[in-house]
């Protein structure tokens, strides 16, 4: 079975030896380092991330930042703190499937907000806005998971300003902001734009090291206004105390002993080299009514197929060909569009690419000749 | 300032050599090591902790077992899964102060059930639970923190005799288990017990190594029943997907390759001397109405002073001198006994604690004069 499914980053670039070297040197600090820490997390790493978010326009208090497990815990923990049961929350459509699941955790009514290749459609956030603000807006601006799409500065400001009139918090989750195939065309990121605007903060901001260096690791973090902030690390200490504190060491010494931006430079590399390879095998196939986007980042493609056909069904037939994918259903809060689905090019190696697709294409002739 | 506040460990104990051997070790497994992991935990580990837990006399499913960030995340999570806003929730008083502070934080109506030397009072619990049952009852019921407290067989066995007529379950929160003075006289968790009655399980039990190995690998595990264990699954993914792999898989190779019984031997040795001393520091006072029970393990010696004294109000005095403890006050879901307070005794050498007891004297000889 060949899985395209998956969001899962490519092993064989682990900087395996530079950790375990991290991990060594954590542990020559001695025992003080193996001791509860702090909810908010190791305040050395939580530095560096500061001066690392600087770097790309993004002024933080660390006394504002909270380390967490992934930043699937942020998202988390900012729904606890800020979602009452029968909140209001946007997202757009579709969006990051555990999102998704974690708002409906927390009883929230998740209005799903209309999006095309360029951002959250306007018209319909302010119409939803208007007939009733929400806790917060949840969006992924920079390579989308499912999409891979990146939100157009002009979309982004638009929001903010809207955000502003309303005075509505925006989620911003931002795992794929450093695979960027082309880092100068990338837009400012949601929480750098608000500070521009000046006043009261908008926008908590979340990333993680899951996809830069590994997922084990488990580390993510969470910038948030003051007072959010303060409510989180309540939030976090009820959950957890603190994550682990000896990979958050371990981080820090990895960051400070390791060219980590070169790293990720290999990572983009080898990434845009296999989104290139499927988007071309894909462009090979005697397909009409495929679409896609060719991505400018992050981990996954987007197939749209002829409107008649349905991902779900159609997994079974790709399955028994030995090949797995995510149906589009899943990503949307509101009507699914069934003839989507999701690629992921990050695991997988030139090779398994072009067996992939050639399984995809057997599934998908049958359904395709049928219109 | 001499702290007999927090609950450390002792950080001169900790397996350092050992535990950066594990470390090293895990990234020798390759980077597969580093992937994404499953949301129960490492299986390697959680097969270790069943083996460990049978060694006890308890039977466990390794399905029925999820690894959490710390015990503090499991009690976190079977709240999460389990209260509804309004529940009642029974625990003893006084209790764990951070449990309280989930059960709140979940909305829970928390009933403080009066509670003795020998565990709950089975006659407060039976008019409790016939004037409405809870959703689970909260018990730490071997070197209870705060009080130090282990529960007889009698009363464990009376107490599953009641959850099991009135069809509620028991939280049993184990953190301090393996730090028993005469691990003999311990009687069997209310998990074995429970087992031992057959039919359904009616227990919930959480234990960590964070005492035993260290806090900072943040290792908690909790095993349930199936329908709840399934339920904790699905609220930890949408809480952080999993731990820290890298932790888990490490703590599988100390496990592995370390003589950790003989470790937890020497941790108790050492928790044994200290509480001795710190039991004939006290002893030596010239007061009056100061009483305390020795205790068997674990990590606190729980101070009644005299009625009058109000331990909240010293602590001014107490830091004053240059020693911190914990008022009983916060322990207490009822009405406080606010001349109780929390000693420490694991976190402090000989040394430490004569000083720490002699400032305590000074802070505590002008109240204890006044009666």
């Amino acid at each position: 079975m060949i899985s395209l499914a998956g969001g899962l980053p490519a092993e064989e670039l682990f900087p395996l030896e530079e950790l375990a070297q991290a991990y060594a040197r954590v542990f020559k600090t001695g025992a003080h380092a193996l001791q509860y820490g702090l909810t908010e997390g190791y305040t050395p790493l939580r530095d560096v991330i500061a001066s690392r978010m600087a770097s790309k326009g993004m002024t933080v208090d660390v006394d504002d930042m909270l380390l967490t497990t992934g930043s699937q815990q942020a998202i988390d923990l900012v729904a606890r703190v800020l979602i009452e049961p029968g909140d209001r929350i946007f997202v757009e459509d579709p969006t990051y499937l555990a999102a998704l699941q974690i708002f409906k955790f927390h009883s929230a009514h998740i209005v799903p907000i209309a999006t095309d290749r360029d951002g959250m459609e306007m018209d319909a956030l302010r119409r939803e806005l208007a007939s009733g603000p929400p806790k917060f807006v949840y969006v992924t601006p920079t390579f989308s998971n499912p999409t891979g799409r990146v939100w157009t500065r002009e979309r982004r400001e638009q929001l903010l300003a809207l955000c502003r009139e309303f005075d509505v918090l925006v989620l911003e989750d931002d795992p794929y902001g450093d695979i960027a195939f082309d880092v100068d065309a990338l837009p400012p990121t949601l929480y750098a734009l608000d500070a521009q605007l000046g006043g009261d903060t908008h926008v908590i901001y979340t990333s993680t090291f899951s996809k830069t260096v590994v997922p084990a690791v488990r580390s993510g973090w969470v910038c948030a206004p003051k007072s959010v902030a303060a409510a989180l690390v309540r939030a976090k200490q009820a959950a957890d105390l603190h994550s682990s504190s000896i990979d958050q060491q371990a981080l820090y010494e990895l960051l400070t002993h390791f060219d980590i931006d070169a790293h990720i430079a290999t990572v983009r590399d080898e990434y845009r080299h296999r989104m290139m390879i499927l988007h071309r095998l894909l462009r090979e196939q005697p397909w009409s009514g495929v679409r896609w986007e060719r991505p400018s980042g992050g981990m996954f493609l987007w197939l749209e197929l002829p409107e008649h056909v349905d991902t779900l069904e159609l997994l079974q037939t790709a399955v028994r060909e030995g090949v797995a994918y995510v149906p589009g259903h899943e990503f949307y809060a509101g009507v699914a569009r069934k003839n989507t689905l999701r690629l992921n090019f990050s695991h997988s190696g030139p090779d398994t690419l072009q067996e992939g697709v050639r399984r995809l294409a057997r599934a998908l002739q049958p359904v395709l000749d049928e219109s």
